[in-house]
């Protein structure tokens, strides 16, 4: 099993990143940094004449990378009770990857992937942050992926994620099981 | 009474922007299309020394635009169960806004507004756009602003969401309640 | 096509059914008051030797009603953002239907049924009806119903509901839909 | 700390109580099984003159067995996405008790106890048991109580709930957690 993981983080090393530490502690894993890349936004061609223009920036390179790998695990903090709109333009453009020739057998592919959310808010996200995952499952239904589990933490400051306990117990939980599988 | 909608759509003339139309008409409306401008993600400077730097991009005009009014419409497609990007770019760089010395009014006066959603979808939207409904619903609490409604269409093809005789229902008793008020 | 409404109120002639009469105008329906009978609460023996025992009350009787007909309307207030424990009763004995003789064919035959929900609740039910709605979509989903459409009132007081007048553009909206099905 | 365990469980020994007894374990408590217990549907007496007439069943008793704990956890099956009608009906009358001359303060002192959920049903319950979390949120909300936690267990078959690690971690944490509070 190889795992890659996805950050949405617009913050180095804050509370999403620390979290997601102890979920991947001991793992050999790849790390998808988003806000390092430039991904532009979709622009929606499946119906034009041509379908879809290549466009210029660092997402197909960040496919590559993740479709290497057989678990993925989406990190991200949640910013108005939703992913960034840096990771949302990531799967955005999965629109566009499905029809592209470069990628014959994406969703093929992805039907064959295990998925895990980490997700940390600070507004309630025990209940505030289930729209999210009920999302993520959608996408991860949509693509047949199999959605293997979520950790949601409480956070707003930096650092003040190594006060949810409960969020680490889940963590380290999670850990074991990517460890023994 | 004075209305702004902000579109987040990809596409011009697409299925949210029929549908829409048929909330506004007869109405005066601002409308704002997010695909024609340049609204950077935010670079979460919340916790940082000095706060958020300036941006340059089109974001803090749009909100002036839209601030000048009392009721605000957003009209989105559903990509992959959620707005787009984009659309998401604008509600983070709201966290910034919060703090701007340029804005300094801005959740006070967001507490004044109405607000109103359009979301059109190809998969189940009635159901799986349920999600993006909550969240909006937690955004506009979180800014004390008032959620007046919301309709969901079903549309994937260009043209196709004139087939969805409900949501045009809702879409005509929105605009009956828009002139009205 | 031929219709069946299955009234959840404790209540007569309260918020639901005067919503859902509109829903239904002009249209032959036959209607189960959940109230004016008697559903015990299942006795789970999905696991026991023997099955289930047979259970005396009104609950068959309900069902064969119900079955006759091909288009299913689930009418109900939301107590507590939810169905009233009769109505829930009423659904949790279908694990019992599914498992007895004498309804041998009643999984695949509800998959052949339509449904939809009419519900009624004070409290934001726009929003805080959403997981009832999700609920239903769910159970609906299990049985291969086809779920087409619903409609949220709100009130509160005997009479409110004649203010939503968003609620009964919907329920006129679907009355035109049954009468042309 | 005092803990009341209401449960809702039609099943003796089913696995929402034993997922349940982890999260107790070495704790003192009091259980209330709702399905040894006769619990009328509510009478929605609300508007009627004269209000709510008394019921003869076992429901007040239960409530002040309840009310005399400081941590509520309700341990319930998921039935059809949902609680079980006898525990719906518990909370249904939950409506009458606060109109209640003999339970004056039934709100206000409500809006003092924590609260917890464990929910344990077979359809993947990490998902599809979100609406139920919801719901209960939405209740202790309104109420002004502590939603402190929730624990997700899978299982439908006797015994299955061993299987589920996840669960069965994150309930050993949640009896820690009891434990030092």
């Amino acid at each position: 099993m190889s795992i890659v993981v996805i950050y949405g983080s617009a913050r180095q090393n804050g509370n999403t990143e620390k979290l997601t530490e102890r979920v991947i502690e001991g793992l050999e894993v790849e790390e998808i940094y988003l806000r390092d890349h430039t991904i532009k936004p979709i622009d929606d061609q499946r119906h034009a004449e041509g379908g879809f223009a290549e466009v210029d920036d660092d997402y197909n390179g960040l496919v590559e990378r993740m479709m290497k790998h057989e678990t993925f695990i989406f990190a991200t903090p949640i910013y108005w009770y939703s992913m960034p709109g840096t990771m949302k333009n990531f799967f955005d453009r999965w629109s566009q990857t499905m029809r592209d020739k470069k990628f014959p057998d994406f969703r093929a592919e992805l039907g064959t992937k295990k998925a895990y959310v980490v997700a940390v808010g600070g507004d309630k996200p025990m209940i505030k942050g289930l729209p999210l995952i009920q999302q993520f499952n959608y996408i991860f239904d949509f693509m047949s992926m199999s959605f293997e589990g979520y950790v949601l933490g409480k956070a707003s400051r930096p650092g003040d994620i190594s006060q949810d306990k409960t969020a680490f117990a889940a963590a380290a939980h999670l850990n074991e099981k990517l460890k023994n599988s």
